[in-house]
């Protein structure tokens, strides 16, 4: 095996430091020695076969370390991950080795095939997948057990030697990308190449969304103008607006499939191949043989894990949504108690505070989804999911359901039980415009002006004013390391999603919401721009085809904004008066209504195809290729799958 | 490549006929010379290598050929279609006839290793992947044009000069199988290993599902049964009735899909990888390049077919729709003659004229049902769909939306037009009732009978009575080849599927429906036993791994029958009682309690896994195992994709 990777020289011509890492100050001199070792060695000893250079600080006290590879290594990197590039005929075709002359660029001297971020990333699976052979502990640290198989990393991080593992930015790719980005002020669209090529798919797609998000509203926000310009009031007119609302919004979630699809079958993520999941890192148990794999690891029975999950988080997550009703029943007390003293003693002053409670309680709702989130992923935790995708899934319903019902169960509750749509307009005018006030200063400026305080206390301390391009690499990385962690598109994606139903769910109570969420999202385009580039450290890319769970979270929203929607009109008295004396013709017609709508809705999403033809064409002639190989490889040897 | 097929000897060591090829009488002798020459013919001649004997029958006037292959033809055949077999350590796995070893039952001289319906599946298969090379027309037949790549069978079949491929029966085997299956009276279930085993797996988890589904029905049968002894009319008894109704259909839903895995797991068609589809025989177009497969084949454009079923077949089926509610306002008047009838002359006669019209309306229906059948067929195969699978889905679309609307569309104008609870009851007892029996006998005891007939009067012909048992070859095969062909399994499903439609759409109505759908079941097996047992030729083994689209069907039913049960009950007068003077809250009331059972279903339908753990652990295993095989192969070559 190792004859295959001797080639590969680990001197260090031309270091490129692409990776950092941090380890904890006092760390064993025997533990860094063994690690950067299994850094450098070679693949048939169990390495990694990266390139590592210790980083010279002026204080030296620091164990920072930088990671970087040769460009052959990179290339069989790529090929680990099962990177996707695009080939001389303009296909899509994973990336192998051996078939790199076909591929598009490609040039053994050209080191910019692979972009930083993929180098990045490669560098990161590389290391990731650093494993025990036959240690059974981190040497110097007798408490930090390894086993054979047990990612090397991850182990150091849990045990708190590894303090971080971060990607270096790169100045000068990210001031071209700032300034083609949001550096000047023009009308166009996001430069999503290039915010793919340097933050990773993951990112490039929320911010594609977003993107795409606002100019799907922008016909709402059209439509609904008038209705806020004329103040029309009447039925019909209400109708139309939601009936029109209720199937663009199925619309544009179909359109947007086929978009992403377009988007990631360029970036080569449609079609790169899913990696078998390895146990989470906070995932613990006792060591045993795992039944798909056969190789000891910990294990944790799932019936435990069920326990936990039905008799702690369940009951927990009841408990939280209940005590969101509760403070939302005082919010009803107060609202009362504000109308009250607008009705004795009126006056701007009694009028202006009519607005009070509805201001105090959108802050508490925005505080209480915080302290939640924190709660939620505790528990999630706790509950010892083994793969992360299980931990994602159940950290996201626990999120969506209490955000949904603590943002909009006082507007449900105004509206099917106080039916008052005037205060329903009220509140959700006031929820919308304070949470989108509240989360643009929480989310990006508030971290941009402590980062900016932050450097320049820095650039104090280092005694030396220099512009960002004459930084010493020693200086970068100590800026960068203090830096805040990204935690990921999560709330960013939850901020749209709630945006949506604020838009969608009451659309024919209040029509101008789709304005406010436009105006709201060319704003968050850029504040999230500045957050990505100027205050957060580089994210690792991560390869990605769709914005996954996010999208069954929009269509489930729009099919209840179907149900709220149609259950309003029916209630509206106007509709009452149509049906003078018949209860029975009023349910029917109203049923009907809306199952025919929910039907349209269904057949739509059936109707478009998830992928254009172009793409489907593609991806089927791919398939073709490969089933036509495996036949060739039959016949040529009557064999395809070795003895086992 | 012929080297690794030259080891076949194309002799005939005792030579065992699998398929018989009937071609049309006067077939001319080069044209039969140049077939068998390609059925026989070395692999790397582009034959098939497979054994083919004339049958000399008494006349000697057919051209009636027998093919089998040789065992080990036939294991490299099982390795090519993908057959997955159960290995030594009773893991499925994928067949190669380099690891024949270490499979089950495995020996060189255990020509039981593949079942006999299996060798029938492989033979097809080759033969219907014998190409033309650099034919343009079939030998003889100059207007049957060919061209390279083109499936020499589908040609022949299409141009009428083969007249039929069928497997042949065993008949020692059918014997045992008739004899487990239905032949002695017996409570248990049935021999659904042995069936799949004999008919393959589609004929097997049809009946599997068809016996599945009639025990899923007990329970309903069981609780329906009082209120049909007691005369319950209570509305809260008929509320509990149709809350376990839906439940309890999402429930069985659910589980299926769960015992389907655990079948098909164990017959290996769970893992069958899926392959290429071909063009569908009745696919015809000018020539062009497709564009998946860069191979020169007939292609006819997307936007025609688009034309065609939005243009024409899209307003027939509507037309056809509007005739079926046109029948139906017919029905009405009819019911209403008689109604008047019988308030005129009350007689027993009158009585009985009562039941009249819905008996004739239930005829007509199955009559429409059968002729619209051969015109959805008829649009179907028009559209040209080049895949079997698309021309599948969109018959089984225009057949299912008709059947609907055609079987129950009288039952929604009595419900919620009519508001006749009393009438709704005698309707659609009358409508499940004449329907169960028309569909008994049109399905299998005409033919059966017709059958019995035929073959009578043929062995009076050979001048001879035999047993069963001592029929020669020739005679066997001139017995079969007269017998009617096996359609599939759709008219079969359908059936189920409307009867479902019968139980759950207004259940809380007619809990008795329950009941005749269990005993209809029960004599159903029965008949469709002896149908595919003596009936009809036997069919070629299908591989399949779940029912298809018609767990889509059934899912869908049980959605729509929460709607109209809960609009039943909405309307119904003991809960409008409740409600006197708010219809908001009647409307509000039904809707929430309509909405809560569909998100409780959704979320049943969610929360239980679709396969059980034991099967997924089975399943990540092999997937983990392949992944772990390229990563070697990675390892080993540093590349696992060829040169392109």
């Amino acid at each position: 095996m190792a004859e295959n990777w001797s080639f590969l020289d680990t001197s260090k011509p031309n270091f490129r430091p692409l990776v950092v890492i941090e380890l904890a100050k006092g760390t064993k001199e025997e533990t860094i020695t063994w690690f950067t070792k299994r850094i450098v060695d070679k693949k048939g000893n169990g390495g990694a076969q990266l390139l590592v250079k210790p980083l010279l600080t002026e204080k030296g006290d620091e164990n920072i370390y930088l990671v970087g590879a040769s460009h052959l290594r990179l290339l069989l990197g790529a090929e680990a991950v099962g990177l996707v590039k695009e080939c001389n005929d303009n296909s899509m075709r994973t990336f192998t080795y051996s078939s790199r002359k076909t591929f598009k660029d490609f040039a053994d001297d050209n080191h910019n095939f692979l972009t930083m971020a993929e180098c990045q990333y490669i560098i990161k699976h590389e290391l990731e997948n650093l494993r025990a052979k036959d240690e059974t502990e981190i040497p110097g640290y007798p408490q930090a057990k390894l086993y054979p198989g047990k990612s090397i990393v991850r182990r150091l991080l849990t045990s708190g030697i590894l303090v971080q593992i971060f990607p270096l930015h790169d100045r000068e790719e990210l001031k071209k990308l700032r300034h083609s980005w949001y550096g000047r002020v023009k009308v166009g669209y996001q430069p999503l190449d290039e915010i793919r090529c340097y933050f990773g798919e993951t990112i490039a797609l929320y911010f594609g969304f977003l993107e795409y998000f606002t100019f799907a509203l922008v016909p709402m926000a059209v439509i609904g103008i008038p209705y806020y310009v004329f103040a029309w009031e009447d039925y019909d007119k209400y109708v139309m607006f939601a009936t029109f609302n209720l199937l663009w919004s199925t619309v544009i979630l179909e359109v947007w499939k086929r978009i992403c699809a377009i988007m990631t079958y360029r970036w080569g993520t449609l079609l790169m191949k899913r990696q078998f999941e390895e146990p989470r890192p906070g995932f613990h148990g006792v060591l045993g043989i795992n039944p798909v794999t056969g190789r000891e690891e910990p294990v944790y029975s799932s019936i435990r894990r069920q326990i936990r999950i039905y008799l702690v988080s369940l009951p927990f997550v009841c408990l939280c949504l209940y005590f969101s009703l509760y403070v939302m029943m005082i919010y009803f007390d107060l609202e009362q108690w504000a109308l009250d003293y607008h009705e004795e003693n009126e006056s701007n002053f009694s009028n202006l505070m009519l607005y009070v409670p509805s201001i105090i309680y959108a802050v508490v709702i925005e505080i209480m989804n915080r302290i939640y989130r924190y709660a939620a992923e505790f528990l999630t935790s706790w509950e010892n999911h083994r793969l992360e995708s299980s931990y994602q899934n159940h950290l996201v319903l626990k999120v969506l359901v209490f955000n949904f019902l603590n943002c909009f169960a006082s507007l449900f509750y105004i509206a099917f039980v106080l039916f008052d749509m005037k205060l329903l307009r009220q509140s959700l005018a006031t929820l919308l415009i304070t949470s989108q006030i509240l989360n643009q200063f929480a989310e990006s400026l508030l971290p941009y002006w402590l980062q900016k305080r932050h450097k320049k206390r820095m650039k104090k301390r280092m005694c030396s004013v220099k512009t960002d391009m004459d930084m010493s690499l020693a200086e970068q990385v100590t800026l960068e390391k203090e830096m805040g962690a990204y935690f990921g598109t999560f709330d960013d994606y939850l901020e749209l999603f709630l945006q949506f139903g604020y838009v969608s769910l009451f659309s024919c109570v209040y029509p101008l919401a789709a304005v406010f969420a436009v105006l709201n999202n060319i704003t968050e385009i850029y504040s999230d721009a500045l957050k990505m580039c100027r205050v957060y450290k580089r994210p690792f890319a991560e390869p990605t085809a769709n914005i996954g769970v996010w999208q069954l979270a929009f269509e489930t929203m729009s099919v209840i904004s179907v149900v709220t929607n149609c259950m309003l009109i029916g209630m509206s008295p106007q509709v009452n008066a149509l049906f003078p004396d018949s209860k029975m013709d009023l349910v029917l017609t109203v049923a009907l209504v809306e199952h025919l709508l929910l039907a349209i809705k269904f057949i739509m999403a059936f109707v478009i195809p998830d992928k254009p033809r172009d793409i489907q064409i593609k991806l089927a002639k791919l398939e073709f290729e490969s089933l036509e190989a495996l036949k060739q490889q039959v016949r040529a040897t009557g064999v395809y799958n070795s003895e086992k």
